[in-house]
């Protein structure tokens, strides 16, 4: 159920974002546009994949939170370039946020950036900021049904990664019940089961980053 | 930053709220909106109060999802009537949802009504749907910053329950972080840490609930 003012505000946005996707693909920038309820673990991804992988690739966080500049400090302290968006209530960031953020960025030579949005499951989905890729993260304390009942995200998403792998043993979460329900609704999605915490499973993560940083064209 | 068309359907939806909240009164039924992130334990909490306190009050549910209907076969196996609403995509319950529920139930001798919002830290915050009080539900694996990154839930909750204490060991969260950012917003607030999978707790929560009970009003 879409009502109409509903619609042109999603077909405006889709044409910023389509402009974003042009400018980075001309840039050869590869975006990743990282979504996941509030306290999944985004920003324990982002500190642990930054600090990994700084040797290999120059990248940049575009994070984006309703109040507070907390995430864009802790992501700055892995040194990182990090800008931080507050949507001052909003409950996604979309195109023109993004198009705004990237004035206080420097882009030239980056490989990746991340936009970290917004902590909620549910509007994110719906609105592109120019990334190659959406990727969903879930933390194994919210409970294995969560793609069933929140399907948009999982249906857009390239990869899935289930966070906090080291509580498997204290709360009931089945990573064969989570993976069959997201591949119902995305038969191409990649599952990766990572503790940011532990570090446990971010070597498959990493690798699949390396293969869409490979996969992107450089710029011309 | 509330744009014009964001300002009206508010305002639509807080003439509906009103019309609801009178309706309840007239009937003196007290209702509860329970609003979190997805998975922190919304459906396990009413399982938990509406088992241990059938003896004592009848109550009904309004369930909302984006999609399935999990949650009103979950709360209609404890005995309690259900019904659920499908937002079909959208991101919170609004005041015409509930109305249009409301014809599904029988409103005779209801003692509570519980409105479980769909899982979403930001919108539901914003669209009343005629409750007496607001309830905030935070599962401690969230992380203790939450209060500060989703103020408007917290500054419009009577009660913020922290749920799933039972990880306490296994994960950081503080307690006393998370209460003083509650109360920073909202010197009122009350604050019960429990865990639905233990039992723990609840009894403080049972308290509140027999007080607001109590101070509501029964129908003329």
């Amino acid at each position: 159920m879409q009502i109409p003012i509903v619609r042109n505000i999603l077909e405006a946005n889709d044409r910023i974002a389509a402009q974003l996707k042009k400018s980075f693909a001309e840039k050869g920038i590869l975006v990743l546009n990282l979504m996941s309820s509030p306290g999944a673990g985004k920003t324990s991804l982002l500190e642990r994949t930054l600090r990994d992988l700084a040797p290999e690739f120059r990248m940049a966080v575009i994070e984006g939170d309703l109040q507070t500049d907390n995430d864009a400090r802790r992501v700055a302290a892995t040194g990182a370039q990090a800008v931080q968006v507050n949507t001052d209530g909003g409950c996604h960031l979309d195109g023109s946020m993004i198009m705004e953020a990237l004035n206080s960025l420097d882009l030239s030579g980056l490989d990746i950036l991340f936009v970290e949005n917004v902590g909620n499951l549910v509007c994110p989905a719906e609105f592109s900021v120019g990334e190659d890729h959406n990727i969903a993260l879930l933390s194994v304390a919210e409970g294995d049904d969560k793609p069933e009942k929140y399907p948009l995200l999982f249906h857009i998403s390239s990869v899935m990664l289930l966070n906090k792998t080291d509580l498997l043993p204290y709360v009931d979460f089945s990573l064969e019940k989570a993976s069959a329900h997201a591949t119902a609704l995305n038969k191409e999605i990649a599952v990766f089961p990572v503790s940011c915490r532990t570090g446990e499973g971010l070597d498959a993560w990493y690798g699949w980053l390396r293969a869409a940083r490979a996969a992107k064209k450089p710029a011309a």
